[in-house]
């Protein structure tokens, strides 16, 4: 389901069949509109507005308990720490989580020092955790794990 | 196939006025229908299916011309050597085209030895050159110019 | 001159004509010892001791003052945010700065959110601001001006 | 002309016992002369010589023999493919490779499309394989393994 915030109604006059064809064949569905889009654009097009309750359970939950990130006070965010050997190995994984973050236009907040990077996510666009977020920092802990 | 507009009626009775808003406010429009979206979703969208001729002319010429690429023996495909100071500013712009190609799944052909880097665009999707070699090419003379 | 800091005579009993000659011709001379390194060891070898009060007036004063460059609050170091067009342009250039810090095995303490870079430049061995924070601090306008 | 020993004494009158401590404690000896630099200073001076019979034997000969590193063609330079799963990784690679190389001065030839790497190394100031070639190959493959 394509959520309200992505897609709106500007005119509540509009026909309710409206369907939409996009590239490659993929589809992007809205109740009531009909807005499809192809398989990249749904990659680009994860969620960015705030989890729900399931999602918050079966997806927020596993990185909190047993992925060890954590919620960053007063504000609806994860954020952990990634040590490395040296600040080679450390730039080598950022520069794999830019690419990433940028593939999907969502970008983290991180600080660095050597060796250090601690990351912070959260959507600017909903003010809050959204399936992108969910999604880097699960990027971050399986390029940790092998870098 | 690939739609020229992007944006395609599936429905003749679509109401003239409907209108979709997607994220960050960019649009994307159909005439009839106006479905708008934002610039990122258009640039992920750029056709992976050779140039035509009016392309050709329009868009490889001036590069072939003026910006002084050129055509890679036996392959449709643009070539350039880019020289820099030293390694640091290769490898900054380097990091820049990377993101860039990334953004659009699109990725160069690129040898570099310290402060040169020589740069082959082509689409292996359609054996040949595409808007998207077409993109990159011009984000390449334009950060360059720049850094 | 290169300063006594870096190159301290153990025994006051040694020849005042012992020369040294190290890779590539360069030079690091010291007065009555006469070392002398070539240009990159001479690199390496910025100072990682705290800024004098003539180095503090000469050299940081001016970054304070004309680069905007402002010390942090309870520590002697530097802070300064750099904004960039978007987030590419943000990480080419911080590759540019992390090459030119490993150089000189000197990391910056930094910050980043899409296009916003905000650098803290201070030396752990001396525990305050050194050469080669002056370095690195000259380095980020330059690339910054220019990118 | 590379001193083997990196520290060469132009005049054999200078005193046995002159020592010059470098920064951060670390030492360079030499016969005779005893000066000390400190572990990074070390890592940049690796020679930029030709490889000795006994170099290519002892240093040479496994990368060839187990690192399937190999001769290219009327060149007195070694090179290997590298591959990955995506262009993400192999680029995250090619960062710590690029921050290898500009840290000991030495940067690589290498060509790399998507997910594919064919790296050279070849050290100009000699004309042929040094020490910093051994050095940087092995630090491709252990990078590589772990990445």
């Amino acid at each position: 389901m394509f959520p309200t915030t992505h897609v709106t109604l500007r005119s509540l006059s509009v026909a309710s069949k409206c369907v939409v064809l996009l590239p490659r064949g993929g589809r992007l569905s809205h109740p009531g509109v009909g807005v499809y889009s192809h398989r990249t654009l749904a990659t680009k097009r994860i969620k960015a507005v705030k989890l729900n309750e399931e999602e918050r359970k079966s997806k927020l939950k596993p990185l909190l308990q047993e992925a060890k990130w954590s919620m960053v006070d007063g504000r609806d965010a994860i954020k952990k720490t990634f040590t490395f050997t040296d600040f080679n190995q450390a730039w080598g994984w950022m520069n794999q989580v830019a690419l990433a973050g940028e593939k999907i236009d969502h970008h983290p907040e991180w600080f660095n020092v050597y060796n250090r990077v601690e990351v912070t996510w959260s959507t600017h666009d909903c003010s809050g955790l959204s399936l992108k977020d969910i999604k880097m920092a699960t990027f971050c802990d399986k390029t940790h794990k092998t870098s």
